[in-house]
């Protein structure tokens, strides 16, 4: 037996997605791998990848399942910034120029597809009896996500009910998929609502903190902001905009908790951070 | 035993792809299905439909995997043609508004993602061990024929063997696709490749087809067309146009043939079609 060969660190690794990532969308060597490996390098948090990660490892799963899940979740993500930055006309994504602005709207159109198209081709290579019930509903999570572009983009919203709504929409699906894909992949489906409820929470969360420090340009923009839907001066809508995003990541890390084995706690580490007045009383 | 219940019609039919299609695309009650409902309603020959069901029902699959592979396809070609039309500035499809100019170019952009999503979601309906290899070889197909697209948006055609790639590749992954996937789900991976050469030549056969009908308008739009390719008077180079044509639908007919048990009947078919000079020698 040759020692050498013996994998001694046998722990899917974010090295190990960006790997899957970067092979589905080099399948045709021309200016599509170019423009997909331009995106990708460009990096962002990885905050979905993350977050698969830390539940697979949670619940046990095999490493080719934990890669597979990392990298569908980051790669419909990055599909959703590719065709987002063109449908708002947002020139720069992460310091650099956005790919619709570099490369043309076409091929941006082209490029969130192929993404997409990636994502299910990256979640094949799970190999478990529960990988019908794993696309299924990433397709549901997707149309969520997708819906909820869809109404921000047309600003429908007057009340805060219908912000939750959009915010939850929006950014929930996505940053809940990693954790509820490991949960039917580990065959504990009856937690995957949880999941949801969680991070539907932390997206309205996430959402309410963004728009405080985006108020201004988004309001002048005629865009969906929270400070917009309340009354009062902007010190005071701010607050009750920091009252609303702690409220619900609260919510977030209370539902969390209750993941099997942990595999909620990554859930937990991005709901503090989106916690302003947990936050301020911190760093009081 | 209630005989009543017995399904006398076992056979998948065009109607059930309909119905599988329309429920991947209703997840959310919103704008989104009504577009989806109204790009679906405009009709289209349902042609990729059509050669999954002929070369599903050749290979004796069962049922649902003939719906899901049929729904897959159907499903991805629409989400082409939904952003193509954007991408073209197309106006109008099958005698009706396009998507994009009924609903705005945001709507559209998310419709072909919704679609995109929707055909994994309708593939994974196919239970089969096989699925995982279906689901791969089905973004293969996907990453050609965006790169085909992409291709052509550029015009980077020179030559008419760069010709031939970018037809093959923008319209060839889609025709083949349905008959590939039959053949994998039968357990016959081992033909795809003929498959996908048969797919090559009818795609070859039915640009050049095309080109000779809409030579005028692409010409003057400065887009790829056969025509623009060849020496001559206008004449002598429709004539090379169906004398290229007719050499690529005889080959196709040709491999179609090899494929086991009549599995390649509907590429017969559709050769027929785009082989102008037969076409002509029937009608003498």
């Amino acid at each position: 037996m040759n020692f050498s060969r013996i994998d001694t660190s046998k722990n899917a690794k974010m090295a190990d997605v960006e790997a899957a990532m970067a092979k589905l969308l080099s399948q045709n060597d021309c200016v599509m791998t170019s423009a997909a490996l331009y995106h990708l390098k460009s990096g962002g948090g990885r905050v979905r990848a993350e977050l698969a990660l830390r539940s697979a490892r949670a619940l046990r799963l095999p490493r080719q399942i934990t890669i597979a899940i990392s990298a569908a979740c980051e790669l419909l993500h990055n599909a959703s910034l590719v065709h987002d930055d063109l449908q708002d006309g947002d020139t720069a994504r992460r310091g650099e120029i956005a790919v619709w602005k570099k490369f043309g709207p076409n091929t941006a159109i082209c490029l969130g597809d192929l993404m997409v198209s990636a994502a299910y081709s990256a979640i094949a290579n799970a190999s478990t009896p529960h990988l019908p019930e794993m696309i299924a509903h990433m397709h549901r999570r997707v149309s969520d996500v997708i819906s909820g572009q869809h109404a921000d983009l047309e600003s429908i919203c007057v009340s805060i009910d219908q912000y939750n709504d959009v915010a939850r929409m929006k950014s929930g699906p996505l940053l809940g998929l990693p954790v509820e894909l490991s949960l039917i992949a580990a065959g504990l489906s009856e937690q995957v609502s949880a999941a949801v409820a969680a991070s539907d929470a932390i997206a309205i969360a996430y959402q309410t903190t963004d728009d405080i420090s985006d108020a201004e340009r988004d309001i002048s923009a005629g865009g969906l902001n929270f400070i917009a839907l309340v009354q009062g001066d902007m010190a005071s809508r701010a607050q009750a905009a920091r009252l609303h995003a702690s409220r619900h990541a609260q919510a977030a890390i209370r539902i969390a908790k209750t993941l099997p084995n942990g595999s909620g706690n990554g859930f937990i580490s991005l709901a503090e951070k989106f916690d302003p007045v947990a936050t301020m009383l911190e760093a009081i």
